[in-house]
């Protein structure tokens, strides 16, 4: 009998009988687990813990509210290989990659431990004569987080160790694809002392996301997916007058210079754009050369290697890549790279048939890499979410700043070059939140915040880091005057200025 | 024939002929000009102006953008008569309330000069191994605001100076019906310096906000207005993935606590009530006497004041209080009064049937006051917007924030007191965006931000201040490695944790 | 035979054996271990080693220099019960204030844990066209810290941790009168991960401290000690031409109004002077009652109190106080008592002859309380560092603010009031660096700074928090600007202005 | 009859006639006006009227303070061309160049206007439960400059509009040889508003200098000079027990990479060392060849351009260099270059024979160029402060970074390439404080701090900019705890961690 993935309901696991789903095992397809999908009734119990515990919450000092944070980031650590088991199980990415993105995902903790000096308010002393004044960042009460399959384990934590060092409590929507790991690490954070309340799990679909929004009680809303599922839940938060913060999808360009290495930036693209099977938001799916004869230097140096790539189960850290999450999305990911022949790209090497002995019902497909595509194919206009890198050839940088400037995405991007000009022209004008300068994967530290632009963000503050305190707290001014024991002070009836 | 007033598009006044409504000077009845209402194609030419001028505005260093500002403050303190006449000739506000205003609206010129300082992001040094990291801070191109009329000086000064000194080019719209201030005070802008195109003001109604924020090529919208329309802005520009501040209406309470100096608190109350004739966001419409020993006394102390206010045209300095905006709202604010009678609050003064000398077709209503309003009476439910001040009388201070959180709206709030402890309480549980202890307008100065919490303010970030840098930005987050010249990097298709 | 305490070099517990000194127990007046007194030549290698393990701890990323903090807080959780069995072997403090005296300089590693957003420098773009410039923050080199004996685990702590997250080395001398617990703690850090020389310890005399100061390879030095001592430090460092930061002694005084709870004022004294046989740099050792009315009312309760002290040694949690430091002190304080007396101030309670059973040998010494303290009176006026409280009477509170700001000290003080006019008037004028609105001991949490005023400090920036990360780094401004390939920039003679 | 010079004390120009000094015209040599060396009396009186208008001005709210800024700035504008013509008198600089360093002023008093913002201290909420915590920054009282002949203009307003607009008085005590056009400057100020006391000009020399620094009222000292008298002025000043910050001398070195542009170079260069004479204590006075092919051709591109350089009085804007402060100095500069050529450099061009036509008086000196310098020469190791550009040569980056760290200053430096590996190597290792990439004189623009490393700066914090701010004021931590009305809190003889 299957594995059942619950919620966490106030610091226990509930199991919501009523309805469940399957999760698979991608690199075999079999079922691994089941999981259940919430009622409304268990996300009422849900939002009605996460309201009863703000309280004391809200109150304890946040220096008190660190503590957690410093254990939990201790047990992740010790428990870091059975995390990485349940993500590579049921997301299929390998176990190498795995370690990286739940490392990233500590880092989160770790900022998150630095609360009490974040939540910093500004002090004025003296803004009139005797008239001080300060501005609090206090929290918002309970907050919601909808995550997406492809990091499973490091995108919640991007969002609830902030919120809840901010004081607010919060109800998780992981993706019920790869629900096991989120849960596990959920119950180390209670482990760790997490009041009961303050961090609730949902499981669940599209129903359990709207009743979220729509729940009064909910003051805001961060999420991480597809670009159209990010505007829908932006608009639905925002026609319910909260706060929302949507991250949607990608199409990051790789701008590739005369002056670059191209042994460094084959093996960086190499990286960039199968590992995980390309199922990253930062992934690198364009490759703009600039010029042919980068463009038949880079493609003569990544054909090989794509075609040597080694594929299998993801619990095998000699393979390179694991196979697609689920096999409705390997057959979209298959029906994408037949288009993109059709509309004239040509395919350098085509994974479309790869088979992986042994592992013949898995979702596995191989490293495909066109060349000569143009802006108007589809394969360049959508994100695929597989393991496709593309090449676009322009003539000159400027020709490839307006490339990527005038995608509908702007997430991600970087530049390989020696040169400052270029890096700096570079990063100055290109329309995207997260630039890489010889750094294939520009994902910010978490001392940073990320965030892309255009249709890649729905909202004004980025995710983690320092937007998320001010996203998840509420500015307060606050401006004193003690009234003189002896002096009376006479009526004001113009507007006063201190 | 009357003064017509048109639109400021790319530098210069533009007369948008077809159509046009009256404005009004309140305190006399009579029309004192025509205000052009802007065409479709006429908004269409003011966006098209902030998109050309955008490039070489955002690309002009933040230090020589400043210049503009420091000049514009000088002709603003030498042309504040002139502004202030414009004010009172068609917002009806007494002349030394006007000043007031403007003065308030020129620290926020002051806070923009110090851009320089206000754009720096974030820089860190080898947050990998020779990898660096920053982020900056980067404009957002055309923006728009939309500003109410009851300040029409300081709410688009509020709002411009921050954008523009980020970088972004700027359309406002103010209020049509006191929009002759709004005008001059943008030319003197142009007579600073500001390049054409950088601040374009638009007049018109519901059709030119919406084409506005419907407009592909405005990046954000700012909104200071009644709660209703902050709402469907907020909806609006949000459904067109667009980020969005709106700021809403107010029922602010004046908390007054048995140790209070009542003297001290009838003047101010006198003020934060009737000053600019209730038409503030920031006025105290509610007085909570915390037991009825101290209600008593303060209906005592107010009565007599109330009933000898001194009430006139504003262009007359000795005046305490002008007329309301226009005859709809009086008679609004009529409605109001008479629907309190009949819902059983007791009215110690009714101000409905002052008459002015000589100013009989002036909108002017006098100042009222009511005994004994509940919660459940609409007079305390809803916004006002006039000169009428009520009283609630509750036990204790933890009641009185009972009933200041259960209120629809957060804007502003104050206590009166001597006592640490009360202060405390009140500012740390009170659900209110802006709070003042034995301040009665707790209008935070320019360089803390302005907002209030709940449906009053709709997004995440305040008005001016620091959180308007970051409202008038995007975050860009860059990481830096540059390749050593002889060393190769092998392929990473883990997830990086530097 | 006594336990051998040596030095920490290069990560190595090392004995320099030719010059040894006793330290002893000051509960029962018996030597407890000895303690090595370093040769020039130990020194000599204790400045190698922190210059040997520059290089490369500068080059670790700040977040992987995080990772041993975390891991140093952990342990020094978990080894709490022995670090404060030597702290109170030797200092003589009662276990539960040796708890949290540790507890305090755990804060100041969680402090230092978050040093990869405390690093964060300033970045501008376009600070003139295409002109980048930015200011980083990097580490001195080797840099010395001189600590107390009064905090023998706390006050290391607040130095070492923030230098070493910096980038630095560190090389502490700390007092060689209960060295016990500090090298205890300096060995955890080892087992944390810290790199051999990162952290050095060396203990001795004054000898041992002017080589420190005196060698050109140290870059800064910090010390906390007494105020002749600190001067003399911040002399002898400037000197040398370095940055030094020296805090010294105090004299804190705790004002008592006429509408303060004496029921609190009384327990909050009792603490705050007795506490650690105030030999606390925060000790209050003035009361200043406003009002006669107050002072007597204040001794009526503070007398039977003080003559119910539990006192004996520390190791027994139900005392309340322990013995001094030395016998050398203890006759000290004794001395002072003695002149006191002479001077004419009023003994309501004189410690000086107090017995401790089975303990006649340990330096005890009985809570003092004297009445009608004149600022004449060198008890008044000199720092006494043993358990003695004195009354001083004043009319008003600004006399009371008078007599604080002509007191030569300036570290600490507290206001016990409920009302806000009085705690605003004292917390604006009072000339001291460290103020407690009804908290007796206002020691910083460890994310503000800790500093006095006058000359219980020499230097500009204060220990621990935000100051001591400027204090322990250089500023490096850099100025970037990338030549275009195409045109050529002409000679500017004159001074460029960007 | 010459022009005489006074003092500014408590806003009214003060003739001390007793003692005077001749200033001359470096163009002419002619005496062009005398300077009142003040006397004990008069020194006295400037820090009795700094004393008497600190408080009042400490209490002037920061806004209102900074109005004076504003206006100053306008009034700097106004009158620069009178202002310049004063500092091309005295100092000799050509018009054009005192422009620029008119101009550089005044962004930092753009800097000082921003006031209220960079105040602004940090506030922390619950620090422990219902304990809140902040810290302010308030001014220290009457505090000193002393500033250098070189940029008579710039170097003051670096020091007192920080230290004015953080609440303190100032006492400037300007370099005697030009001190015509400081007086001007304090001047303006007072017409621009600021209140008599703020700030007080007294001339003179060493004894003045001395008694400003010896005196108990005076809190701060700032000084710019050479490095001898920059460490005994620190010296000095902590002996005192005061908080200083001494900035000295320079030998900056400009690395020239393979890569860069000549033509560009040169140009910099041209600029950079002979600008203004090379009195600049950021002047480039060592050009550092990376390869003799880079050095030959860098010296056959200066050579010729050495040899035109336009020399002749400051005046006529067409001239490029004007002439050296003093007949002294012009001579020292001689001895520097006559005993470079004895020991061993290669003298390409030699300026000691330059004489002007019609100027034959002035203390002209011509370009002069040395190639094959080697670090053991006097003319590499001091700081010459005249036009002479020496250049070693060295055989890669590396190198070129160990010759920098190696000397004994560190101020500027800056590098010219267009490879971003060769950048960031030397901007992270050089130990310089203020770093140009491709930028010849990199001081940082006001809103960044400027300040050398190793024996260019003795103290901790640089000058202007962020750290100014935190030099000219005094931390001061509050805790705050209201009381409870009922209940009581109990005695904690430990030591507190909230």
């Amino acid at each position: 009998m299957s594995e059942h993935i619950g919620h966490l309901i106030h610091g226990e696991i509930h199991c919501d009988s009523e309805q469940t789903q399957a999760v698979f095992n991608p690199a075999t397809g079999a079922q691994c687990a089941v999981v259940g999908m919430a009622s409304t009734a268990t996300v009422d119990q849900a939002i009605s813990s996460a309201n009863k515990a703000y309280p004391a919450w809200r109150n304890t000092p946040p220096a008190a509210r660190a503590q957690v944070m410093y254990r939990f980031k201790t047990l992740l650590e010790e428990n870091s290989d059975k995390i990485c088991e349940l993500i590579t199980r049921e997301h299929g990415k390998v176990l190498s990659d795995a370690k990286g993105e739940l490392a990233r995902g500590i880092e989160n903790v770790e900022f998150a431990c630095g609360i009490p000096e974040l939540l910093k308010g500004e002090h004025s002393r003296n803004v009139g004569r005797n008239v001080d004044a300060w501005s609090e960042f206090q929290p918002l009460g309970a907050v919601a987080g909808i995550t997406p399959f492809n990091f499973p384990a490091m995108v919640p934590l991007w969002m609830w160790p902030s919120a809840v060092m901010c004081g607010n409590t919060f109800i998780l929507k992981p993706s019920e694809r790869d629900p096991a790991s989120v849960l596990y690490i959920a119950q180390l954070a209670f482990e760790a002392g997490l009041p009961a309340g303050v961090l609730n799990v949902v499981n669940g679909g599209p129903d359990v996301v709207n009743q979220l929004i729509d729940a009064p009680e909910i003051q805001a809303v961060s999420f991480v997916g597809s670009t159209p599922i990010a505007e829908a839940i932006y608009q639905r938060s925002s026609n319910n007058g909260k706060r929302c913060q949507a991250l949607g999808g990608a199409k990051n360009h790789a701008v590739v210079m005369p002056d670059a290495d191209l042994e460094n930036v084959t093996s960086a693209l190499m990286g960039a754009a199968f590992g995980s099977c390309g199922q990253r938001c930062m992934a690198i799916s364009v490759a703009v050369a600039v010029g042919d004869k980068v463009a038949d230097a880079l493609i003569e140096k990544l054909k090989p290697q794509i075609e040597s790539l080694k594929i299998g189960p993801g619990t095998d850290n000699s393979n390179e890549m694991g196979p697609i999450i689920t096999a409705a999305q390997k057959d979209k990911v298959a029906a994408y790279v037949a288009q993109a022949i059709e509309q004239g790209a040509e395919a350098v090497v085509d994974g479309s048939t790869i088979v992986v002995p042994n592992y013949e019902s898995g979702y596995f497909f191989g490293g495909t890499l066109f060349d000569k595509v143009t802006p108007e194919m589809t394969i360049y206009q959508e994100e695929v979410f597989g393991p496709v890198l593309v090449v676009v050839r322009v003539k000159t940088l400027e020709e490839a700043v307006e490339l990527i400037n005038d995608h509908e995405y702007g997430n991600g991007t970087c530049i390989f070059t020696r040169d400052g000009e270029a890096s700096r022209y570079f990063s100055d004008k290109v329309m995207v939140g997260m630039v890489g300068i010889n750094v294939p994967l520009p994902v910010p530290v978490s001392y940073h915040s990320f965030g892309g632009w255009k249709r890649s963000l729905f909202g004004d503050l980025h995710a983690y880091g320092p937007d998320s305190i001010r996203f998840y707290t509420r500015r307060k001014a606050i401006t004193q005057r003690w009234p003189s024991g002896g002096v009376k002070d006479g009526t004001l009836f113009s507007f006063p200025s201190f």
